[in-house]
């Protein structure tokens, strides 16, 4: 297995690492999905230089997660959105903020969490299967390969 | 922000990425779900280097994810099996196969897929809060940052 070649594999853990498992394009989606879409803006609050974040971003627009949008005509000025399939990467981004708010604390204690837009209070996200309405944990579930 | 510093942050994507944000690591945690447990067989299974392969065993020990376990005496052998912390790690992995196998599909559209060991069936992954019983996505939700 090569890093480079994950789109290709059957494992889909694979082929979904090909696309957001590089250093920082997490970061940046977690900028996209907080509404921060200018190169500017996301290269200042990540530190990181130009060219990797260039890197991301193209990589990330070549697999139809981001598309570029004009805000600006002169000089023509570009800015990041997420498309329909970034978007339906919420979920892989709400999983990781619970699990590191229940098993990576901060030193301080202060974190940022996520909190219903319609009560106010934080949410317990629960994965369940909508076929069965039962939570999903890796013993009710099993991996099948195709044959 | 600096990669090797993620676990300072107060933003639960980076501290999350500090553990698991490492290449090759969610393919390592991928093999532990499926009961790949010893060196040896998760060498062979991602075809990685040795050296890179204890590098992300011991940073996911230390991190508490995985734990050793001896499973021979003479010479001493041991296993790698996930704690409480790392199964909770679960949700990461459905909605990133989910995610995957949706916008990601592998060339000859012959993928791993999750089934419901109840039913037989693939599951049909919703994350929903348990507060409100409604379905969590990016606009149900807000990032609240501590005061």
């Amino acid at each position: 297995m090569k890093w480079n070649d994950l789109q290709n594999e059957a494992c889909p853990v694979a082929r979904g690492l090909s696309v957001i498992g590089d250093r920082w394009t997490m970061l940046v989606l977690r900028d996209c999905f907080l509404g921060v879409r200018r190169f500017e803006q996301i290269q200042e609050r990540l530190g990181i230089t130009r060219h990797v974040l260039a890197d991301r971003l193209r990589k990330l627009e070549a697999a139809g997660v981001l598309r570029r949008e004009p805000y600006q005509e002169r000089p023509l000025r570009h800015e990041y959105r997420l498309t329909e399939r970034g978007k339906a990467l919420y979920p892989v981004m709400v999983s990781m903020i619970e699990w590191a708010n229940a098993h990576v604390p901060p030193p301080d204690e202060s974190s940022v969490t996520l909190v219903s837009r319609e009560t106010g209070k934080p949410i317990v996200p629960v994965m369940v299967d909508a076929n069965t309405g039962k939570e999903i944990t890796h013993q009710t579930v099993t991996a099948l390969r195709p044959k």
